[in-house]
């Protein structure tokens, strides 16, 4: 392969139109300071499924939507029969995130898709568009459900009784989302029901620092670290912060510093390498003259090595136990992903793609946690990653350069009509 | 003064009535366990004291209301003229709370106004029962604005703009509750607008375990420790929990570590006196893969001694600061009382009534808060406690047997006959 695949259709990719389409979509759950906050099955989201679709349909993509939500936008094949080359990404937005995370990933394989059509390619395999439900997890958790139940990683039930911060529960919202789109055609899910996929390819920013920092214009993505994911309650005993000795109490607040700080030390890592994070917290009564009797805590733990990540993972229930004074805790594992590692074939697509426009690529895995994860047993997976500004994501300043996201869009346009043509 | 001071009205102090007006109290805002959720200027806080006012209504008491919400139930004296004895408490509870603590000060106050009146008994002072807007501080922060604004002690728009967890102020569920109780008469707001009572008595549960612990039946309070409450936030950044190396970071949530273990040494005290309290945190964005950046936290630091809670209370800013690795810190003290010592006037009443009745007595420091503080620069105050169960308060299992309560309904009533005849 070089630069002589699908020419016109890389030529045909519009900057412009990938940057009107993005922000249009921003304004879906605009947030200040150009964020988005658009949690996956509220109106919001019903809101920004129903624009993609408009576009699609108007392009002519066939959209379907299987039973997690999941909704697909297919350009056919000269040989329908074929396994399809899927690529996509995901629509929802953290609580104060930004207006490319997911997002892009979703339109940048819309923008490919009319490319390839503007330019008269067609392609032996179809190609499917997917938007997949529930990445980010921030009012469900965990996330990734859509394309776990895809995958089959876990039945597609396992979720109905998540509730969000209102009590609503997982179930109930995804059904009313079906029931809103009860006029797209409904499709198997995945390979629970159907057949896997060719090939996966997911363009995302890096959500990280490199790129920008070296000077380049595309990641070629390798893997992904592995994440173990924990919730932690610790139970004491209320009382008055005002009659009660320090001695008498069972205050879970102080446990909880107690079990961090030990769990700072099982994490601690010289090369910088582990990432181990304490981003949510609650607490009960949560009032300033009461003792607190509970406390919630996540852990959020991630590694490219399935040892450390297995070692220190397994460790962390026994660390918490034995740092406690006072009270009691219970740590639940909510969620573990091995670290993946990409069949070398779609990489190399995307290396050679970029090579052949003039891109300067960087291999390398990936920090964040992406839907790809879960297509690696399937089918041979990659990700194109091009720059975020300082390497921001998950907040209202995430950005990216609209030719930076062309350059990418232009790559996955050039993989696309490489890898459904095999 | 001995068992002779107005025998017949504590003779007709009713165990069954007092305990009876508690437990229907006790159904407004009634939480599980036996607990009772009354925020202060809510439905339920109206409906409370629309139940006190039926009543003193029906008792030919004269009900009145000042500018704070502040609601006074006064039996008149055969010189109208004098300055009052006034006694009371609160209505509002904590989140979680109980069904005796402030409620009962108001019913007990109640009742002996009662005694006082089928015993036949006349004073020459008017006797007011109040029941003071706002004590808890957990809806609005801080607590005892009703008192604070009759003493003059901070000016009465003070808080007008302090807003709870829904975003509603103080000012405007003050008005409110005013407009909903348009029928009410209008009184002079406390010294500010009026003059100043010519004593101050409250009955409360001790909120702590020494009473009962020392088989003991009333604690004649002697003064009320210092109270120094401060909110603490912590400004870091957020990034992306998987990708950012630690050394990058400013997690806002390890800086509130940092800072609370710096907290914890600087409030040491071998001799469990000092009460430390880290009690309320809340984290921005708190979802479980992203990086704080911001935190905020309560302290809550109590002491029985003037030079300790200056010295240690002044330190708390220097001390943050230094403890912090890589965000910035503003604290803000929100409330600032010093240590109470009463007028032994009022605590001689109570030991002497106390002792009359054949009850054992404890001379003691109050480790809770109440409105008394504020009264204390306008006239002789004192507090009447009764033993709580294993100490417990603000929570559902609060507790006090109803004699434990008859006991200090019929030492309040011969305290109120005394000093209303001085």
């Amino acid at each position: 392969m070089d630069g002589s695949v699908a020419p016109n259709a890389v030529a045909a990719v519009s900057q412009e139109r990938q940057w009107d389409r993005l922000m249009q979509m921003a304004k879906i759950g605009a947030i200040p300071g150009d964020g988005v906050n658009r949690a996956c099955l509220t109106d919001l989201d019903r809101q920004a499924r129903r624009l993609l679709i408009s576009w699609a349909e108007k392009l002519g993509l066939a959209v379907s939507v299987d039973a997690l939500g999941n909704l697909f936008l297919r350009h056919e094949g000269t040989d329908p029969t074929l396994a399809p080359v899927l690529t996509g990404s995901h629509m929802d937005t953290q609580p104060n995130g930004g207006r490319f995370d997911g997002i892009w990933g979703v339109i940048a394989g819309l923008e490919a898709v009319q490319a390839l059509r503007e330019a008269g390619v067609r392609t032996k395999r179809p190609i499917e568009v997917v938007a997949w439900t529930n990445e980010e997890g921030g009012r469900f958790a965990p996330g990734c459900m859509g394309s776990m139940a895809y995958a089959g990683f876990k039945p597609r039930d396992t979720w109905d009784g998540v509730a969000d911060n209102e009590g609503l529960t997982f179930g109930e919202e995804l059904k009313k989302l079906l029931a809103s789109e009860a006029d797209i055609a409904r499709r198997p899910l995945g390979v629970v029901e159907g057949a896997a996929p060719f090939a996966y390819v997911e363009a995302h920013i890096e959500q990280g620092p490199r790129l920008e920092a070296e000077g380049l214009d595309i990641g070629v993505v390798e893997g992904i670290q592995g994440s173990r994911w924990f919730i932690v309650e610790i139970t004491g005993k209320t009382d008055h912060a005002g009659t009660t000795p320090l001695k008498l109490r069972k205050d879970a607040v102080q446990d909880m510093l107690r079990a961090i700080a030990a769990l700072n030390e099982l994490m601690h890592d010289p090369d910088d390498v582990l990432r181990f994070t304490v981003g949510r917290i609650e607490v009960n009564p949560n009032t300033s003259n009461s003792v607190a009797d509970r406390v919630r805590f996540t852990i959020d733990f991630r590694h490219p090595d399935k040892a450390v990540l297995t070692e220190r993972g397994d460790a962390i229930e026994r660390v918490i136990k034995g740092a406690l004074k006072t009270g009691e805790a219970t740590v639940t594992e909510r969620f573990h992903a091995l670290p993946a590692t990409f069949d070398p074939m779609v990489p190399a697509a995307v290396e050679t793609a970029a090579k052949a426009q003039g891109l300067k690529t960087l291999r390398m895995p990936s920090g964040a946690f992406h839907d790809a994860q879960f297509m690696v047993p399937l089918c041979p997976t990659g990700m194109i990653f091009v720059p975020c500004r300082a390497g921001v994501s998950h907040h209202p300043s995430e950005y990216s350069e609209p030719h930076q996201l062309a350059a990418g869009a232009r790559v996955l346009t050039a993989v696309l009509a490489d890898l459904a043509n095999r």
